[in-house]
């Protein structure tokens, strides 16, 4: 068994790592720690878990005093809040698996520019490893310290990597206008989040300034080869859960919706989560699930490709995405605690 | 293995039940039948199974053809739909579950009262067995037909089963007022289903002639020992799933909020799928799950007892249940291919 | 002109208020205040007022410094607010109107009892006049005092008051089962309403302990004639607007439902804001609107009426007809600002 | 008074439209038809109307010998429809609005690629005027015959309008990504928009081929003097009403964000219905309204111009500006019967 800890358990985030971790067959829950819940239990927070789950949220500092009992630890924290947790834990050989966004660019100087912070430990960013197992399967076996992708990127990045792989598009050209449902902006009170506030409505939000931007770039000029900026609108939708990116590139050279299909097919032919799909995505068919769906479509009039990929946030996007981690990590099955399929409706 | 055929599995209640089947570790798919969808991937109709489910719709003519194939028949029907198939099925050795309505009601001629249809097999009524596990486990074990139980009188029963048993309540003093989820009213194209009809809007429907009423009595008529009317309101509320019943008793005598919890605590004390909680139940907390969660609340200024309910009406209301009943005519683990914990949010 | 202040504009009631006084006739708007954005312009905390209100809000000091200068003073805060400023307005001979809960209640230990707080000017009870325009339009015409009904009771009393005026049920069998969308709950930071905690789920809340039961129970005791106790349950919905109240009683004696029909129709027939129907109300057919629908059904089986009456919460429950008493109160027509159609879908 | 008719009036454009020629102080509404609701009240479909609308729904036939009566006929048909209407109301010097498609692109050959139809009445389209207040002012005051603008076009092209006139962006680097509220798909029976197939979900639809896109393009060509493709990509959002259009384009030189926003205040200074903003539209703050929100971004990194409008589809995008364009023509003031705010929440 693999004993974890989770800290930031009770957002929505880590509350779905919790989901996860409950039924996987290969997983021992030690500690669940929660600074807004510390010394209740966990299933008061979240009723749905009353007689499946005994824990009793602990605080940090009672988290950090357990590390050593634990194989990996699961930080789902707001950024610039991992950076002592994940030195902490690895100090004393405790895998880290970080669900924010502090090692997830590379470059420490991007990181101030977008977060507005100095990175904490710019010396762990070498070894920190992008955990999107399509892109970085072999790395994260290996690595000791996971940046879990954000939600938009895991989205953005599945959908636009073939392209980039074999600079199919002008990169510049590249736009992505991304819709997510309304956990995105987590379990906190926040009038801007209330359902009065949300229903009924769809907005933009953080236009050309969204933190998730570098993140796409960085990973999709390592594919490419070549550095580039793209443009990353995110966009705030009434329901739940999902993420739909719609992701707009000029085609190099003309290429048949067929061959491109079939060129993405392969690209993805050993992936599990990954569903290369001939209808356009939905979010409703992926809800629930580790799965990201991607369709493609050719504009043969404007010369470009539309590719549209659909996650469930909090999965694909966030929780299952650190367990499918793990799996890869520990040398697990891939897919274990994470077979479950979408739910309609 | 379990080897199992469903009629009617394209409505949502039979999807649902095909993602029970689906994931259950002793069942096998022999076949899916679908009127509207014959000829054509089950997963066509419902993506989110897309790579994980190959089946091909058939029609009801073949599936009928195949029936010597299978251990167990579930049809997922309207009402009036299920004698023939159930008969066949039964001559063949196979046994029934049926989510319909057909063989819910002991007696035809109230069948014919509420349904406005002459039943079409009453010699098969004596024998088929209200699939309630709460209730009646021991025949259920021992049923060839199981007349697996309405959503509304799955949450009804179980909120006032206990009340009934012990003759806690003045019997005509009971009102079950209860909201359901959209989803309750099937997948058919239909303008008061639609999203515009639905959403922000609640109504009241079927007042006082609801057809799941004479069920609800049936049962609690037995329970109590004496025969007795309700009145019973259902209402339709914009969110997918879900069932929330509000049930008002008079006392017939005092009790402590105290000892009723510990009563309703003992009456179910072994039931994995029933959880009796101190607090209030809410939809979202059973959702996507076989739970039902009861909530109590004593109203001393009136001398009533308010008992609330919730469960997920496609899946405790109905293919939930079904998994459960055919789990106990098997006797394999009752909890098989049901261990699912309620996702939030 | 009439010109009007408003105390807490920027809650919803309070925003529902300057809606409609600004769309009024015979009305300025002298000033509106808000405790969170004073010095903000309304419409950055409201942008679908921009461009078409320019007002600053005020603090309450300063308010109350411009209290000379208003004829009539709307008071939209949590109880237990509105004493003092209610003594400085009337004593300026300014009318005022209380949208909240402080003088809804005749008997000061009432309010003591169910709002745990010493009443703070109980000697201005007696000229308080509930302001419930179906039942006390003469009252309110002379009032310098209202005190505006909350939501639930005003659905309530409107779906009931008939069946007690006349005695036509058993006192003690009335249940009021109401549903209420989210806005009801205010625009307050709150995990309880955040989107992600309200959609996709149902729940009662405050089951026989809500403080609009006194209020339900003190008016329709005074129509009857008798004193007695009701049950109260409110749900949340996921929904913006709107209640449904249904409302069950044990007739005293048979009744056809054509003969109740006509009884409500003549009973509500002056009132332009009623609307007895001869089908079951929805939410969706007054949203938008001061408009109340009511519903009748008997059961037959039980004995039972069932009345079932839909309000916008926001308008006829609140905003909407504290304009209706402004204009009783300065003999401007009933409907002056109020005639607006509700908007489907 | 202008005596109109309305042919489908029961569908949501229709239904809109009527609520606003219910409000209009300068009309008389002579008659309603619809083809699925011929002989019944038109407030048994839409029963928020009732006891304010006594009209009968006609059918088409019984209004072309109406046709006489009126003044103008307003037409919410699906394409294909309008062609003979319109020609019988014209010969008889009847006005006509048609809100469908079939007169807004001005060459036949299009309309025949688009919409797989021959055009049924090419004469027509030289005199046809596209009813875009905003752009064709004066064409409209002038007009017998409007093609009333399609939802999608009317917020793309406001967006737009401004950097094409002055061809601030390359015109091929034109992505409008937009989304709609489910009511834009009307009001027919179907199974895909039913509540729980739309609600928690978000997808595109009609990628690279949405009927909308010539539209927009005719109209920005025209402004820009040079003829280009754009990419236009619709989505389905799980709210009623609302678009929201988020526009990219390539600036052809810098602009600061200021001079952009002076450029665009300067462009629509005399527009009641537009409000050139200084943050990001949310379509909850027209909802309701005839106004379109049109918000401003830079990105610098990119050098892209992100443009935002949002709109009510129902109104702005169909029933309120068919209004518009009615009191243009008719020489009333322009926002008679427009004058409502939007409602929050």
């Amino acid at each position: 068994m693999i004993n974890v800890g989770v800290i930031g358990s009770t957002g929505y985030a880590g509350q779905q790592l919790v989901w996860f971790l409950h039924r996987h067959p290969q997983v021992k829950i030690s500690f669940l720690s929660s600074h807004n819940h510390t010394g209740n239990p966990f299933s008061n927070t979240y009723p749905n878990y009353r007689n499946f789950m005994q824990n009793i949220c602990i605080d940090i500092h009672e988290a950090e005093q357990q590390l050593s009992t634990i194989d990996v630890l699961f930080i789902a924290l707001p950024h610039g809040k991992s950076f002592e947790l994940a030195k902490k834990a690895l100090a004393l050989n405790v895998k880290v698996i970080d669900l924010g966004a502090d090692f997830r660019l590379k470059d420490a100087a991007l990181y101030k520019d977008w977060y507005d912070l100095d990175h904490g430990c710019p010396q762990l960013l070498p070894e920190a490893v992008y955990g999107l197992p399509e892109l970085h399967r072999d790395k994260i076996k290996k690595a000791n310290l996971i940046a879990n992708p954000g939600c938009y990127p895991t989205a953005s990045i599945l959908a636009l990597a073939p392209l980039l792989k074999e600079q199919l598009v002008i990169e510049e050209s590249i736009v992505v206008d991304a819709k997510s449902g309304v956990s995105g902006a987590g379990r906190t009170a926040n009038i801007a989040t209330l359902y009065t506030e949300c229903s009924e409505s769809i907005k933009a939000y953080g236009v050309a300034s969204h933190r998730h931007t570098p993140e796409i770039e960085q990973e999709l000029s390592l594919l490419n080869g070549s550095s580039f900026c793209i443009s990353f609108t995110p966009h705030l939708v009434p329901m739940n859960r999902g993420i739909l990116a719609t992701c707009y590139g000029s085609l190099r050279k003309k290429i048949t919706k067929e061959a491109l299909h079939d060129y993405y097919q392969a690209f993805y032919q050993n992936e599990y989560f990954v569903r290369v799909i001939d209808t356009i995505p939905e979010t409703r068919n992926v809800k629930g699930s580790n799965l990201c769906d991607i369709g493609l479509c050719i504009d043969e009039r404007t010369g470009r490709v539309i590719v549209i990929s659909a996650i469930d946030n909090l999965i694909k996007g966030a929780a299952g995405q650190a367990v499918h981690n793990m799996n890869l990590m520990f040398e697990l099955e891939e897919i274990a605690g994470l077979d479950v399929l979408p739910m309609i409706p």
